[in-house]
């Protein structure tokens, strides 16, 4: 089977690619002597995460716990669902756990830490710290951090960051500052809990860009990042790669031809309605387009409309190209974890055209 | 069970507000004596297709194979396949066609026209008209018309509008000019066919708010409309339906507090990252926040910011809510469609919060 024999639109995963941004993110971690607890929440396949625990002590992240459910019936037990936990998900978690599992979860609210320690079979929790994102967390001096531990009592586990706000970042300097920020207050927040009396052994912090551009990772326990294992047009303009390590793209076929442009099988389902790239140097609309082999052999081609079903390609004058209805592109994501959510399945490929694998996904909740 | 016992994120589908839209369309065009073909794209659902088929004669449109796949293993065989066909997808509509459906494709295009007139077993075609929308299609005058009509010979059905630029109209009154646009020219298309001696006996048109505010359908022999039967914060922006309109909601759970600010559980996966609501009056971000029985009770809360699972509320400081981590709130979605698009099922509920049905969906391609 090759990539001609596949229906469209469909996502095509170059194993050779991702084994190489495997191997980069390995790398960049063990540098500081931490384990990586890779985040599956891009790539939700057991098949990918097999490749990403290479080397590593085995504990993923997860986003979901549809993700927990399905590899925990993976044999991959050592999950932490890094999404602030609200007690009507204790009695899935826990039946999780009894069956074999060990998902920790995650908190940042007095009353949600009560009622995990309140129910009858308790996850290892974590405090969700606030490293300047802002999303969720509790800041690492923050009187209500000690008062959450007094709340959890045994089920304390450590404390959690995720430096998100690093995808405003524009430079490594900007990566590197923000990755010792994460470092400094998660760890800032370990200490308090322990100069306290409170056990802290998991110290997690992570996210792509701090993961590889942290300076030191020194006090953390593990790293976690996702999305660098396929990375995309958002991650190639904030550093994390460069444009060639993209690994997942969507295949897709020509249906209509106009003057300067194409009209494709890939949408907005397809595709995502994602437009991250519209806050960077380089605006790739709903994706960048390359040729069937994955190659950027038509320039600056992009996906500038997504309807639900159509995008709507405008060719680059400079590297025109004669494709007839039913003739194949592929089309580089701005944002893998959206775009990859709307596919239940990867076709593999490993540098050529020939499909090596199909590998599902779990997607929903 | 009730919408506390369900898991979040999940759709909700309230299916009073929901018959009550299906009633809405289906008086709007038998006003002009026309009948519906419902698009499925939006619903996805046998359960959808069966109310909107109530007193019309039965045929459906859809956007992907999966849905002619899906809706003909439920008894519902006439269906159009409303996105232009790659010769590579014809064997898969040849087998459909010959376990007992009739799938009528589309094309604008002269060789594609050849391969589906050579292929073994032809479906029926009809050809696609641009009345204003310049996405697919061929101008009514155009002479490539009857060079594609000789190319497809004996398989050619008529012809096929979509007013999707109608999604552009700012008031009832732009929606009247292009239904008027989209009917003149999808009738100029079949007269000139006819004239030179083609069959044309299927002259489709529309799109909801040209099948709600077109004057005349004269000529066409059926409208299409899909988002009328959810509705959408966009649709209720450009006069569709109003705001309490809107049948298709994301349940959500809090999951953290801040100031002014609710973390949910529906992010831009639940979500969508569509931002349609961004070119029209009011801005909804992401979503408009209503209460857990999907009252309008928040006043202007809304989802601002839409990471992977989180969802980020601005609450309105004239609506002041106190709701604990586990509280649970619906959110209206800019772009149904695309939300919809997410999860594998509806929960039904009948205006209260009882859960009557759980209707399946059938995604991807």
């Amino acid at each position: 089977m090759t990539l001609d024999d596949l229906p469209t639109p469909c996502l095509v995963l170059d194993r050779a690619i991702l084994k190489r941004n495997i191997a980069t993110m390995a790398a960049a971690v063990a540098r500081h002597d931490v384990p990586l607890r890779p985040h599956m929440k891009t790539a939700k396949s057991i098949d990918v995460a097999r490749l990403a625990l290479e080397g590593q002590p085995g504990g993923i992240t997860v986003s979901t716990l549809a993700e927990a459910e399905y590899f925990s019936a993976h044999d991959v037990t050592d999950i932490l669902y890094a999404v602030g936990i609200v007690p009507q998900k204790l009695d899935q978690v826990a039946k999780l756990n009894d069956a074999g599992a060990d998902v920790i979860v995650l908190t940042d609210d007095l009353d949600a830490a009560g009622a995990i320690a309140a129910h009858s079979r308790p996850p290892r929790t974590l405090i969700e710290i606030d490293t300047g994102e802002s999303r969720g967390g509790v800041g690492p001096d923050d009187d209500v951090l000690l008062a959450i531990a007094e709340r959890l009592g045994a089920v304390l586990a450590g404390v959690m960051t995720h430096a998100g706000h690093s995808y405003a970042g524009r430079s490594v300097a900007d990566m590197a500052r923000i990755a010792e920020a994460e470092r400094s207050g998660v760890v800032r927040a370990a200490d308090r809990l322990r100069a306290a009396g409170y056990p802290a052994p998991i110290v997690s912090m992570g996210s792509s860009p701090t993961a590889l551009h942290g300076a030191s990772f020194e006090g953390a326990t593990e790293v976690r990042a996702g999305v660098y294992m396929f990375g995309d047009l958002f991650q190639a303009e904030i550093f994390t790669h460069a444009i060639e390590d993209i690994a997942m793209t969507v295949l897709t076929s020509v249906i209509g031809r106009r003057a300067g442009k194409l009209l494709v099988d890939a949408g907005g389902l397809a595709l995502s309605k994602d437009r991250s790239t519209e806050a960077v140097a380089q605006d790739y609309g709903f994706g960048l387009v390359l040729d069937r082999l994955g190659r950027r052999t038509l320039g600056d081609a992009i996906v500038r409309r997504a309807y639900q079903e159509h995008g709507v390609v405008e060719l680059d004058p400079a590297h025109p190209v004669d494709l007839p209805v039913g003739g194949r592109v592929r089309v580089a994501p701005n944002h893998t974890c959206m775009t990859a959510a709307a596919h239940d399945r990867y076709y593999v490929v490993d540098g050529g055209d020939e499909v090596v694998a199909v590998w599902p996904r779990v997607n929903g909740w």
